[in-house]
């Protein structure tokens, strides 16, 4: 599929370019002034309120209060409009440095308990406090516009309250806290908002349950998603064309269990740096516990090491879709994209040292040319390598690092990827490329991973045979270019606005016979596309024309065809197709063997009808 | 496939019908007097052991003896020549009823503590004796024959010695077990050898060791089969094969998690029935803890009740390839066959009371289509009912229990298929059909099951809308056609003797290129062969034609062809072809396209080349 092709999905969703927090210092200060003055205004509406913390975060800031009655809709439109007149009333923001003790007395003044702890948290002196003009300030690090005044009073906006805990703490005091959103223009701020109203539109928990993909059940458990039929259906078919790319490429499919011995997950390392982030043990003592599994590596491992093996067989790529289990926080969960159950596609490539680059290089190839089937364009490379001053958080040499890490600086290079350093962002046994992906409201998600690792051949004492009969150290690469194939569906979800291509879509065809007459015809047609392997309904519902056409957009088929008498007598399908989110275009009268062949073809390569 | 060619794969292996033990009461007595007659015989070769307990087994008996050193080879020898020495005695077997005070008494005489502890779990009186002649007595209730001389002296072997512990325990006293066998003729027990040997061969463990189908890992835990490149192969041609077969018959997979909450076990009833047999809890209390499932019912009921369905989805009919976990003793580990990690084909059908007996059959026609391609033709089907006179062991109403009994009787005599009944092997919460499968060795194994279930649409309260509006009851069955993929692999590999039929072996066809000249052709004929999906190798380790032969047959490759000189200028292979257990035949020169055209069609109807 052409490039250009593929940024027609995209291009038209995301028009004006929004900054990222992280990467402007003027969104940051924008947003720590707007913090302040919105909590100054809801201190002079509601003088028994008492602040807490207000940081910026990625698209805004908040502010949690201690106050007895919780804000009303009203409380924060009234907010809002205190907050215009000091940004009106252009008051300046001033630094000023006091000592320890000096900060201890002006918050015993005004009598703000909270800010006694929040003193004490900071370890250096002098402490910074910020004053909005002479009527207001807060303990607060910085940095901040100069002048009140510089804010664009319709840049700035209250979005919603909720609850919140002093120091997350669910033991500790109830507060309250105020979501806001701050940015350098008016623009911004509606492209925001157009932004967030569709990704609400097109939220995959909200598609999800509208198309029939997933549920989920209390019984069951947070994060732990059911797969229906149809949702089913799709996770099958990623699974089936990763596999034949996979075979393609020489990689072979393994089998392992989802519970292992906690000894497993010791030898090699993952019990004592993830212990936590797993689910609770299965039995009384480590020595005879069982844990399920977090990750595949120590059981490909294991097969690997069954046999000895020679250099002949390498290099040695086990795949598997392995489902794994992590015990995120219940807090945590949400929809696809953060669960405690998924489904990995994992594969671990047991490498000669000189086999290294090519096969780093041709997984990050197999990666992108998943990516592009799946029409995900719009993606950086992070170089996700260790931090040197933290090197104690690392296992293994500084060698086998800097190895690894410049076997996938190479790789980047050679493929010319746009990319980036991640400092700080490698796993504990290596250095990573992850693919961050942008999707087509700008937010960010990380897919695909591959992994450099010297260390977990060194812990098993992984060996092969080489040429020259003596015994050598394989290396590993750990890969999965969806990530997840939950998150993955989460993302495509959204991505697609619930259109899935033809070829992944759970119903490809519904038929539409106009009258009963139509009905035998209909499934004749049916008939013969199924055979062909198609996926295809007949609406025998008896509702009226427009009322199935109705129900086929909702249910989002991609390709949709009438029937009636006319067609019937000329053999034809009066053909609808779908796009991304528009309503469904008539591509008037084909014959069904036409119908039949374009489908047939645009199944096979994955394409547009 | 037609039934006369079925056949001919078992006939030559099973030519002589050996009694079963739970069948013949004749072999009963026979196993009973042989092994009172190894403890005579030990007792008086060892006067320092002491007897305790010496069963029949279905191949023969044992008996457990206290013994200070271990018993060597030639001890076993002396002791069968003892035993032949009994047997010419013809001593008469004497049966004498006492009284508990009177068998205390006696047993003090000779001094055997053992006995004093067997005769305490003695409830009944009077206790009954048998004596050998007049100078050896056990406590037993028999039955023997009446005098050892009924025995043939030729027809009894020792077969091994093992470790055990008085009662099981391994905090008791440690036990010498002395194997043994015995028939009614010397005919018998050389065929009983001839199949042990065979069976020896056939062993899976041993042949999935050697054709690198499987393997396991201290470090993953006992029972926990590891699926190389080889067997995962099998296994997803298995899912592939009934996946497709399920499809055409209406079939929708789902996909659910590996554990759930506790809660969701409990409302099953699943908790209360199985805890010890499921893997340990995770979490502190049952409230907030989770536990691996060890069925998928549950999870598809979730699905079910997702949404509130109509008589118009019904029958609903949700498959998964769930692998579950229970929480086998790792004695009782063996293989595949015993695992405490297995996958099931499961599927739950959800079905308007009026559709039950229809979808039974469609179930039961389903697993003898399946059946067929796996070419296992030897089963009975048992209906598996409940025991009438232990009814609180069950749960649901007479009415249910006599409902889905007819139900699963008419099924079977409607297809006309061999069948008997099981009394008390019904499931707590419904009556089964179980396929017992007979193999080449004459052993029984559980393959299939089909089971009827009113009791949890009950407990989970399912409904559907019916025709008229009401909300009705669906009736549930749960069905598995291969049981489990571990076991049934398990059980194939000793069926097929390894030799996997073409469609599902793991390297279909083997290339043999005489001398380097010849390669290049054959990596085009693999090339050929591979495009269309074929598992196809080139034997390039340049080996001498006889040694790539050999290592061919060794691992059971279907189809080889040997290319030589001639085979490339007349664009030719000569064929060799295997059957189970059989030298390779050779079927000549068979051109190219003829040799692609052949598989392709014997592949694609699971037939032979």
């Amino acid at each position: 599929m052409p490039a250009s092709e593929l940024q027609e999905v995209q291009q038209p969703t995301a028009p004006i370019h929004l900054p990222r927090t992280s990467e402007s210092e003027t969104l940051k200060k924008i947003r720590h002034t707007t913090s302040h003055i919105m909590a100054m205004a809801v201190q002079k509406l509601f003088p028994k309120a008492q602040v807490t913390i207000g940081p910026w975060i990625e698209n805004g800031f908040y502010y949690d209060f201690d106050h007895p009655e919780p804000f009303s809709e009203k409380d924060l439109k009234a907010i809002k409009k205190e907050m215009i007149k000091i940004i009106n009333r252009k008051l300046p923001v001033i630094r000023e440095e006091v000592s320890r003790e000096e900060a201890k007395q002006r918050i015993e003044q005004i009598k703000e308990p909270y800010k006694l702890e929040i003193l004490d948290d900071i370890k250096t002196e002098p402490i910074t406090l910020y004053h909005l003009g002479e009527e207001w300030w807060d303990l607060c690090a910085g940095p901040h516009l100069e002048n009140t005044g510089e804010l664009h009073p319709k840049a700035f906006d209250i979005e919603s309250v909720a609850g919140a805990y002093w120091r997350g703490d669910a033991t500790k005091a109830q507060l309250q806290r105020i979501y806001g959103t701050a940015w350098e223009t008016p623009e911004q701020l509606a492209e925001y908002k157009r932004r967030k109203e569709e990704a609400l539109k097109r939220d995959h928990r909200k598609l999800g349950k509208e198309l029939g993909l997933f549920v989920f059940s209390d019984l069951v458990g947070p994060g732990l998603p059911l797969w229906t039929p149809k949702g089913t259906t799709i996770r099958q078919l990623l699974e089936e064309f990763l596999k034949q790319e996979q075979v393609k490429r020489g990689y072979q499919q393994v089998v392992s269990p989802h519970v292992g011995r906690v000894e497993l997950f010791k030898k090699s390392g993952h019990w004592q740096k993830y212990k936590d982030d797993l689910f609770p043990m299965m039995g009384e003592s480590e020595e005879e516990g069982f844990v399920l599994k977090a990750m595949n590596c120590p059981f490909h491992i294991q097969i690997y090491q069954s046999d000895l093996r020679s250099y002949r067989e390498l290099p040695m790529r086990l795949a598997e879709f392995g489902t794994v289990y992590r015990y995120e926080q219940s807090g945590e969960l949400g929809g696809l994209t953060r669960v405690r159950g998924f489904t990995q596609d994992d594969s671990h490539l047991f490498v000669t040292p000189e086999q290294l680059d090519e096969e780093f290089m041709n997984v990050v190839d197999l990666t992108l040319s998943v990516f592009k089937t799946l029409r995900l364009s719009n993606f950086r490379a992070r170089l996700s390598f260790r931090d040197p001053e933290l090197k104690d958080k690392y296992i293994g040499s500084d060698e086998a690092w800097d190895k690894a890490q410049s076997a996938i600086r190479r790789a980047v290079e050679t493929l010319g990827m746009e990319h980036f350093e991640g400092i700080g962002e490698a796993a504990f046994y290596g250095p990573k490329l992850d693919f961050i992906f942008r999707d087509a409201l700008d937010r960010e998600w990380q897919l695909g991973t591959v992994q450099v690792d010297y260390n977990l051949p060194e812990r098993f004492n992984l060996e092969y045979v080489a040429e020259d009969g003596t015994r050598k150290r394989p290396v590993m690469i750990h890969r999965a270019p969806f990530g997840s194939i939950e998150r993955l569906v989460g993302i495509l979800i959204e991505e697609y606005a619930g259109d899935f291509p033809l070829w992944l879509a759970p119903v490809q065809v519904r038929l539409f016979p106009v009258s009963d007459t139509q009905r035998d015809f209909a499934y004749q047609v049916a008939n013969q596309m199924r055979s062909l392997g198609m996926r295809v309904e007949v609406d025998a519902s008896g509702d009226r024309l427009p009322k199935m056409i109705r129900n086929g957009e909702k249910e989002k088929i991609p390709v949709m065809a009438v029937i009636g008498a006319k067609e019937v007598e000329s053999n034809t399908l009066s053909v609808r197709i779908r796009e991304a989110g528009k309503e469904s275009q008539d591509l008037g009268a084909i014959t069904v063997s036409e119908v039949i062949e374009r489908l047939q073809a645009a199944i096979g390569d994955r394409t547009r009808f």
